[in-house]
């Protein structure tokens, strides 16, 4: 049977993701893409990659008009606008997937009585399996929480924490800004938030909630490329760390996570574009372990790791619908 | 029942976009990927975006001690390595596909007594259908003659054509040279081949076969991208052109033609980028024809029009396997 | 003497470019940078490249509190700006140098009774030797009549005019818009204005007053890259052009012309970066000639020129302060 | 006077910007260029930038046949050159400066009996000012050494450091590899040498020479622009630093150094871009210090550098010629 799905803010570059993957799902049926801004234009139009899908973005209120019990409501809009969308949605019967912030940190992730899950999947797998509304993570949290989580089992020994990101400039969104014109971005690494980026909070609860209370410093940098991110996360030890017992902590934690790739070699934003894989790969160096970890941050840092999500409330394989990337194999 | 096929030359950027496309096609069965200089190694290494693939390069002589009768052979490595190559292929009952220039002028359209059909499904459809041996068009040549056949019934009226061209530059191939160097290509767009491009001899063949026998110059122009080309072609009249006549001729040209793409609004790259798709956009001004024509300089300017070939050679429908890019829809 | 020079709309990209020029020019003294938009900011907080000149913009009304008889003022604001003020800084004895297109057609080239004179030195360097008002030329039209003005004296064979030209991104400008940010240009070459450019009657006026009366097709479009414009110009005669002939023309035309290089080989968009230089390639194809035009839109487009022509309205050698490109010599 | 100049392996990226840098010093005559590999080439068409300049590559040994005492010859080859020619240039009487790792570290900084002083100014001006020999630091370790040298005075508070850097493509040179392509390098970051790279003993030899002999994590990569390098360099403490403190020790070390500018705001590659700037910003978290730092890998990080040494070897303020960057302001 195809789950009805709609989304809510289609016209951003985490929207136009959804769109190409949803459309392609073999159990999601795309019902409603609305964007406010783009109402009656041509998806294609606005993302040149999506034009062989020959779809028109729907108006203002398109999703609460449409929407049924069952069905699955991604909310990609601006942050504040799943909090204000949500509740209604799900008194309606639906379940929702939010991938803005408004529900990701603990002290406000309620809609209508419903409580959100976080929705990383390599970490809340069963709680999202029977979740009503998920709370998608960022895309530097995600990045960096593959990339630390693991480390938990060491926390007691972690001196400080070191996370180093650099993103691609969808990250930013498809609102023009000066700071995301081409001529800005091209030829740069532009580090910024450095007096505290909106990330941080949620990256320090899920790292506390694992029981890496060690502190962090977080440098977000946005690097001239259009889809990819890549964390360095370094843990300072106070002793050195066991290379075997580390690799071994990182194998025990994917071992069932069909996502994410253990690499000896470096990770590259190339292998995980447009696709919801990340790649990670962990040395030790005396005292430090050193963490690259790869994704796509509209990919596995958004709209892939959203429709993971799906699968995962809708009781569908984890993989359904994502296996393919660019190189994508036959399912 | 599946084809089995197999890639010579298969390091080089066509044959990574072959080994993508064939890894996927229903019909097909990658059963040789061959490269001498990259024997052994995985191919994720080599081309990060086919990771998940988990292929290794075999060694040379692969192909030849593998082949059978009814297999396919795309022959991706450099130009002449086909025309050794092909006679005893053909010998062994395969039918081969060569991306090279071996094949593509009609002076040495041949090998071991089989004569080479000109790859360009959208001229040549019948002939391909029944060819043992298919000579792919180059880019160049595929994106200027989409432009421009369709022009073939004014042929007598024009005064000379202008064909000026813009590539990616993965179009220059993956052996290393200082001029396909990113601090080289990076920022600037360079024309080159100004007295002479290897490419000018198949468009006049090929404009000439087509009764377009106007003179035409042509400026090849490397764009710092990755993939695709856009060729704006314009065939400038003795008399001012009629819209609706001209425009009725693309119509009838691409009527039948699942991957060509009329547009009112401008090509872009971005659209046919990994896929087999052509965006042409015809307009006349008084007396001159515009036509842009946008494809990827590595999908229907290389391996996908391979693939195409091979749809048509094995009696299959002509976009099997090719229908997904990256916004793809379901099959 | 140094001469006081003030900048209106000093926060644009051609308002940075003049920064950066008139603060090492010998003879010129910057006396005002006005930004409505940017007052009170650091220079190098908008331009990085110009950090070391420790400036901050002015607000608005500053250049008309400021100016004083024989102060040269540039006015590089959006269009419209221009004609506002240009009057009354006349009357104040200013002479004004216009970078946006408002008095550039001679039907409005009229400010308060002063007319305005065409600013491209390579026509017009003794009527700009004595204007008081000077409309600086578009990007696209300088390169294009760089490019096509030498052939005037073959104008009565001309069929027909093509001009395909490539810009760089700054050419849009730096007021945030959704199609000039990074995730937009970067990876393709976007064709526009194909219905209507704004430069056409700029091109149409100055080709017709040099003669040039064929009709002209022009075909804009964005490359991902920051400072660069090439244009690639055909002219289809009705008979065989004369090789020998038409490059007598250009060394005529430019030979007292000390940006103006004329070459053997390709032009190249990073040899003119940063720097006043115009690049051109003439070569002739039986009916056709095709020139091939390389400038920084910001440089010999835009500020650069508008120097070029304070030089000349100053008496001053046309060279000064604009010998030092990136690969500058001593002067 | 002016000093006469010579470059060794002038065609690579780095000789290509001593080049420009000397053509444009008020002391220096360039008298030798010399490129095995180029010889005869105009220098222009391997540099464009360098089109105005109008010189010509000179072949091998052309700088030993030219070099008299009292010369400065700017050895700018592949590692290993420098050591071979070194001893003879030496005893001809010239100085030399070697921008290879030739003689960069203690063990070997030897040439004929002379010992090579490391080239760092910012730490080593006064033994350069005597030094008849100078190995010109790495890019990598420059970045880093200014990031780290003014914490020597915590050495023994830190845990410790890790050295996260970003570089610029043209510090791979400009002998054509695989891994160099644009098609290899756009749209990714990628980290390499994670398993030792090239610069490690450098940058632990004078980590330790300062002090500061923490274990640290260096993980280079590259990212896909021209010029530029940003290290984010983290110091981790056993107890929280005092930030007061901790920024009085960067205006000390640097205090009488030109080129480092110590920011409030993050650093930018296009601002130290084409100079020999470096911008710096330090801030402390907790226990954990934090410096950004900034250069153009061919400037500070090499050839800019290499004329600042030469500028102290020579007695002349150490600013000379290299206060013009493309934002240049008059000297």
């Amino acid at each position: 049977v195809t789950i009805r799905a709609h989304i809510l803010g289609a016209s951003g570059y985490a929207g136009g993701e959804l769109i190409r993957l949803l459309t392609r799902h073999p159990d999601a049926g795309l019902a409603t893409v609305e964007s406010a801004s783009c109402a009656g234009e041509e998806v294609g139009a606005v993302f040149p990659e999506l034009r062989r899908i020959g779809l028109r973005f729907d108006g203002a209120g398109a999703v609460a008009a449409n929407v049924r019990a069952g069905d699955a409501v991604f909310c990609a809009g601006t942050h504040g606008a799943a909090r204000a969308a949500a509740p209604a949605l799900l008194a309606a019967g639906a379940k929702v997937i939010d991938l803005s912030d408004d529900f990701r940190l603990a002290e406000r992730a309620e809609a209508g009585g419903t409580v959100a899950v976080y929705g990383l999947p390599e970490r809340y797998r069963a709680q999202i399996a029977s979740a009503r509304l998920v709370a998608n993570p960022g895309c530097y949290p995600t990045a960096t929480l593959l990339a630390l989580l693991p480390l938990a089992e060491f926390a007691g020994a972690i001196e400080a924490l070191v996370i180093d990101a650099k993103s691609g400039i969808t990250g930013a969104g498809r609102t023009p800004s000066a700071s995301s014109l081409f001529a800005e971005v091209d030829e740069d690494v532009r580090p910024y938030g450095l007096t505290g980026h909106r990330h941080e909070p949620e990256i320090a609860q899920e790292l506390a909630a694992a029981g890496l209370s060690a502190p962090f410093t977080f440098t977000p940098q946005v690097v001239p490329l259009r889809r990819g991110m890549l964390v360095c996360a370094y843990a300072v030890m106070r002793a050195p760390a066991g290379e075997d017992a580390v690799r071994a902590a990182y194998r025990r934690a994917y071992g069932g996570s069909p996502f994410v790739r253990l690499l000896d070699g470096p990770p590259s934003l190339r292998a995980v574009a447009w696709s919801n894989d990340a790649e990670i790969r962990v040395s030790v160096h005396g005292q430090t372990v050193r963490v690259l970890s790869a994704i796509d941050n509209l990919g596995k840092g958004a709209a892939g790791q959203a429709v993971q999500n799906f699968n995962l409330m809708y009781g569908l394989a984890e993989e359904r619908g994502l296996q393919a990337s660019r190189g994508e194999i036959r399912t």
